[in-house]
């Protein structure tokens, strides 16, 4: 089986065999990013560009240890915007990399659709690595293949989102994806940050943390991003902290066996405590892991499709 | 054969058997970078640095593919002015990779000769990636090797190069580099953009647009350096495109199958139209694939110099 | 035999046969560097990560070229002070990057004890690369690799040290690895660039330039770090070039064969004259390539541990 299309731009686009196929295939990249030999030869002779307008260390540095797991060529170009300022069009630069011999680009960008329109003017395979706040679909990848690994299976469960909803790429992708997979999500966020529209995406707007998490499966923090919440009509890092912030006394609500998510960085103190991001029940450095794998798994599947 | 010295520091420098054991080793390296397996192990073992004191995402990335196709170690050292003040001479920095087991070191750099003064200090073969206005010698060769490629051959084409000849280093090394492989080389710049000495190049210089292209193989315009044309006595960006920028009606005058080409990144608008830009006439992309083949190659001859 | 820890944080915890066993080793690895076939496959398939807090190019290809050397995959990450401050901290990004499969993290913060901190919490082994005021480990493992290989072994040898000791962690780290070996260290400083507790180091602290020198085995100067010298009570520029330079002069009073060194880069005119760097005593190129030796060494001794 293979992936339908040459790009991955958003959970949007995939089918539920499509998730599972890579979920599946991520099992066996795990193995690989947990032993003493992480070097594979699948993409051996294959370029991966990432290709980052916005800074992220933490995703840049999964998809380059992914690609060269794979045995792959990895180039790292982050473009600053005072150089996009030259005068070079998103597609040009991709366009370039493209003839370079690139066959997979790994673009992270502010605008939401940049990757959309990148992938038609290319060869390459685009992968979506956050636009705006559109879609992060490899990190709800990442968090669904955690959620299934410790649980079994998605179907039926009960996934809390908490938090900024609005401004978050990950929400949006999760919220797209665990609705395909028969997951059932919720979300508690401050009024004025639940998105436009969000009534429409299948998902449970709660009025309570209390309510979002009771009888959950899953609670997945997100992170605040302080630079947006200067504006008025959206609450301090404080009262974020205080209304939406997540303890360890949360988790008596929710099944025993909850799990505690987060994309990170974690702001500690700030949308969860110490206490909870460093608990048991906490999978956040499992997800980190389980990010390189889903993404070995992905590069494979997309850059080895013509002869596989 | 082998390349008589020990660097590539320019065109200047190059005999025509040279510019020939070049173009026609690239021709073997493309079909790699179009493969699906761009991995060989010629230059398994060796390093190549880039060491760059000013910024290019383009050319940096081709060299550090380049490398990486022909099985090398790419390292690449981004020398920010700032670190520069911090004390350690060029000269200094140069030796320091040079003892580190580096067998080139392609640098770029905007002082004119930086190249060849580190290239007397330093056991490394030194590729100059662009010394201030004065050589660009990789894009020439991956020029000529455009040309040749869709001509058949270098001798006796009619090169029309468009645009601000002065702050250009790759005008320079097409200049010095079709003269020598017996090309036809004419320029068409506003007055003040035309280098001095430019007259005893062996070029012609053109006083108007149409007879810089009449009858013309090939058409090449040049990024014009925006930073640059605020200072007085140079045309605008509005008047440059409209005197010296390039459309498709603008063909006519040349021969039918007119090759359009331009170093990139391109202002589009500015020196070239849209239309033409992505013409079938435009060569725009070729030459950056034709870049990383034609590194490729050169790589292969200097660091591969002592046993083959 | 192994090292003992699993982190190489400073000199302070290697015993003297650990020094042995890592320039024993270095030696081997020098041929490697010192050769056209530089890779070998010791750590394939092991991650090298380079996590600096601070800027620093040489310290940072160093330890890149190594790890590509032994055929390890290298990863740069950079942190500047800005992401710092986003808030996520050393030990969760430290986490992170040992979670995606990192055998050894190299890590330079301008805090002393920084990689002190991360090695108690991540499974990787953490190398320190300078943190702070506090160690440089692995600068003077290759000043004492330098050393020995030039004068036969360490004990007995006479080692002054001139110039900023107070700042400086390559003094530091190499007083306290000499001592360990045997060496005798003197320093001459200006007064107000005399560490607090110096005394108790174990080294002669000598009130002139001539007794330092006198009959020394090696003159090792140090980088005056001209932003901190800009504060009273300390000499300037022009005072610290003309008190504490070293010129060839200096060398009559030292041992015939002594040994000029300097960790880099220079301030030419400052700390040493040109005449005494490109001096045939001066071994300050020999010092860069034992560096990679060296560090290739401890790579080896590190990420095969379990194994070997």
């Amino acid at each position: 089986m293979k992936l339908r299309s040459k790009d991955l731009l958003g959970l949007e686009h995939l089918e539920p065999d499509e998730i599972n196929l890579i979920l599946d295939m991520a099992k066996d990249m795990k193995k690989i990013v947990q032993s003493n030999m992480k070097r594979v030869n699948y993409l051996q002779g294959r370029s991966v560009i990432t290709l980052f307008y916005e800074n992220s260390t933490r995703t840049r540095v999964s998809f380059e240890l992914a690609a060269k797991y794979m045995g792959a060529h990895a180039v790292n170009v982050s473009v600053s915007t005072s150089s996009v300022a030259k005068g070079e069009t998103l597609i040009d630069t991709g366009k370039t990399l493209d003839v370079m011999g690139s066959d997979i680009v790994v673009i992270r960008h502010s605008q939401p659709g940049a990757p959309h329109l990148l992938a038609k003017h290319i060869n390459a395979s685009v992968i979506n690595a956050g636009d705006g706040m559109h879609e992060h679909p490899t990190q709800a990848l990442l968090d669904m293949f955690t959620m299934q690994e410790a649980k079994g299976g998605l179907e039926g469960l009960t996934v809390a989102i908490i938090g900024d909803i609005m401004h978050s790429r990950v929400a949006r992708s999760n919220i797209i994806g665990l609705g395909k997979m028969g997951a059932k999500v919720r979300v508690f966020a401050p009024a004025t940050l639940l998105p436009i529209g969000i009534e429409n995406m299948g998902c449970q707007i709660c009025s309570s943390l209390e309510e979002a998490i009771s009888d959950a499966d899953v609670i997945m923090g997100l992170r605040i991003q302080k630079e947006r919440l200067k504006k008025a009509l959206i609450p301090s890092t404080e009262e974020y902290a205080r209304f939406f912030g997540l303890d360890v006394h949360h988790l008596a609500a929710a099944k025993k066996d909850v799990l505690v998510m987060h994309p990170g960085p974690v702001n500690r103190g700030v949308e969860m405590t110490s206490l909870l991001i460093d608990s048991d029940q906490s999978k956040i450095n499992e997800q980190v892991t389980n990010g390189v794998a889903v993404r070995m798994a992905l590069l494979y599947l997309l850059a080895g499709r013509e002869e596989h």
